[in-house]
C-alpha cells in the first residue's frame, strides 16, 4: 500500500460488477483487478514476505470481498448521521441472531437469524455442516452489491440453478424495496441499470419483501471456515419493528398523537 | 514460463467468456487471470527483467490476445487437415486484401477488405485514421472466440451503442452460418449455450451472411498501432468462391458431370 498509494476500492467493484461479480460471493475479477493494480510493487520487489503475500493474493479469489466490506461500512457510517430516516444503515448476523439499524437511530431490532437457502457447498459439505447466516458482509446489499448487483453474475445464477434470469430476480426483488439506483454500479444485462440501493423499511414493510443476502456458509463449528455460498432470507419483524420505532420516534406513542 | 509450467490457454479463455470478454477487442479478464497464475513467479523474484515484465503486464490488457490468437491458430490448423470440407479454417486480412481458405485445401480466396464499422475510436482519432480491416486475428472467430463471444461482453456492446442485445444480435448472425457450437464456451446470458463454432461456408453462401469480426483498428500508416476497435464485415465472394472451387474439387467441372 505505500508502494501503490491509495486505491479506489469502488471503482475496481464497479468494474467488477460488469465482469460478473457481486462482489459478495464472487470478487475474482476484482481481486484480479487489484492483483493487476499492485504487480509492479510485487514483482521484483524482492524479499520473503513479498512473496508470501503474492502466494495468499493468487489463491484467494475472494481477497477483495474483505475491502468491499470495508468500504461498504464507511458508506453506511456516513449514511447513518442522516436523521430520522427509513433507509437501513445496519445489516449483520452473527450465525444466531440477525439485526438492522436504521440511519438516524442507534438501536438494533432483532430476529433469529436464517438458514442459508439455494445453497451450493464445498465437496464433502452439505446442510448439516452449515451455520445459520452469518457476518457483516450483508453491509454489502445494502451499499448495491451483493444480491443488488446478482443480475450480470454467473456466480449467483449457479447458486439459484444456473440461471441468469434467476439472478437477476433476486436484484429485482431487492429494487422492489429500495430507494433508488446506484449511480456508480451498473449492470450490463440490466441496460447498464444502476443496482438498487437504499433499503426503505417502509417498502419491506408494504410488500412483506425482506433484501436476500447472497453470502457464503460457515461451518456450524468455531474456526473450521467456509463450506459453501447461498442467499439467505432476511427475517420480517426486525424491519416492521424498525418502522414502527422510526413512526413513534416521529409521531410520539399512538395515545399521544 | 520456465517457472510456471504450461499455462492452459483456453481454459483461462473460457473463464474470461464468462467474465465479459470477446477474447479478441477485449481480453482484460483473461489478462488477469493470467496475471494471477503467474504472479506468485512474478513476486519475489528480483530481478529487474522481472519488475519491467511485470510493468508490462500490468499496463497491457490485451496482452493475452497474442496467447489466444496462437492458440487458435493451434486449433485451425488442425481442423485444415480435414479433407474436403466446407468449414473455413483460415480467415485473416491485411489491410488491403480479406482472405479464407477451407479445412482440406491450400487454396486462399480473397477479396477487398472491409472498413470497419461500428467503431470507437481513440481519444484525437477516427475513421480518417484507421486502416482497412487488417491482421490475422479472425481466426478467433473460428474458434468460438471474438464475435461468437460477443453476446457476453458489455465491451463489444460499447462498440454496438452499448446494447447487450446488439453484442447477442452479433453472436446469433454468426450462429446462422456455423455448423455448431462450442462445448468449451459457454455465454452465461445465452443460458450457457456455447459460442458458435465452425464457420460452414455453403450456410454463408446460402444466407448471404459472411462472419463479423470484432476487431481492433490499427492506423493507416506502419507503426502507429491501434487506434480503436469495432466490428468488420467479411466480403461475401471470397466464401462463394470458395463453395465454387469445393463443389467442382468434389464433383469435377459443370461440364464433366
Amino acid at each position: 500500500m505505500r508502494r501503490s498509494g491509495p486505491i479506489d476500492v469502488l471503482a475496481i467493484a464497479a468494474q467488477a460488477v460488469t465482469m460478473g461479480d457481486d462482489v459478495h460471493v464472487r470478487t475474482q475479477a476484482a481481486t484480479n483487478l487489484l492483483i493487476k493494480e499492485w504487480l509492479p510493487h510485487l514483482a521484483g520487489a524482492g524479499g520473503g514476505q513479498v512473496a508470501a503475500f503474492a502466494r495468499f493474493l493468487s489463491a484467494n479469489h475472494l481477497f477483495f470481498l474483505t475491502l468491499a466490506m470495508a468500504a461498504a461500512r464507511s458508506l453506511t457510517e456516513w449514511a447513518a448521521g442522516v436523521p430520522d430516516s427509513s433507509i437501513v444503515t445496519s445489516m449483520s448476523r452473527n450465525g444466531t441472531t440477525f439485526g438492522i439499524r436504521l440511519a438516524g437511530s442507534p438501536r438494533w431490532f432483532t430476529a433469529g437469524a436464517p438458514e442459508v437457502g439455494d445453497a451450493l457447498y464445498h465437496p464433502g459439505r452439505g446442510p448439516d455442516d452449515g451455520a445459520r447466516d452469518i457476518g457483516d458482509s450483508a453491509v454489502l446489499e445494502l451499499c448495491g452489491l451483493g444480491a443488488a448487483a446478482a443480475a450480470g453474475s454467473p456466480a449467483v445464477a449457479q447458486l439459484l440453478g444456473g440461471s441468469m434470469a434467476a439472478a437477476a430476480a433476486l436484484t429485482e426483488r431487492l429494487a422492489a424495496v429500495c430507494a433508488g439506483r446506484s449511480g456508480r454500479f451498473k449492470v450490463p444485462v440490466l441496460g447498464n441499470a444502476g443496482t438498487p440501493l437504499g433499503v426503505d423499511v417502509r417498502k419491506v414493510a408494504e410488500f412483506g419483501t425482506t433484501p436476500a443476502v447472497t453470502t457464503g456458509i460457515l461451518h456450524r463449528s468455531a474456526g473450521t471456515g467456509q463450506v459453501g455460498a447461498g442467499v439467505a432470507e432476511a427475517p420480517l419483524s426486525c424491519f416492521t419493528d424498525a418502522l414502527t420505532d422510526l413512526d413513534q420516534r416521529l409521531t410520539g406513542p399512538p395515545d399521544q398523537r
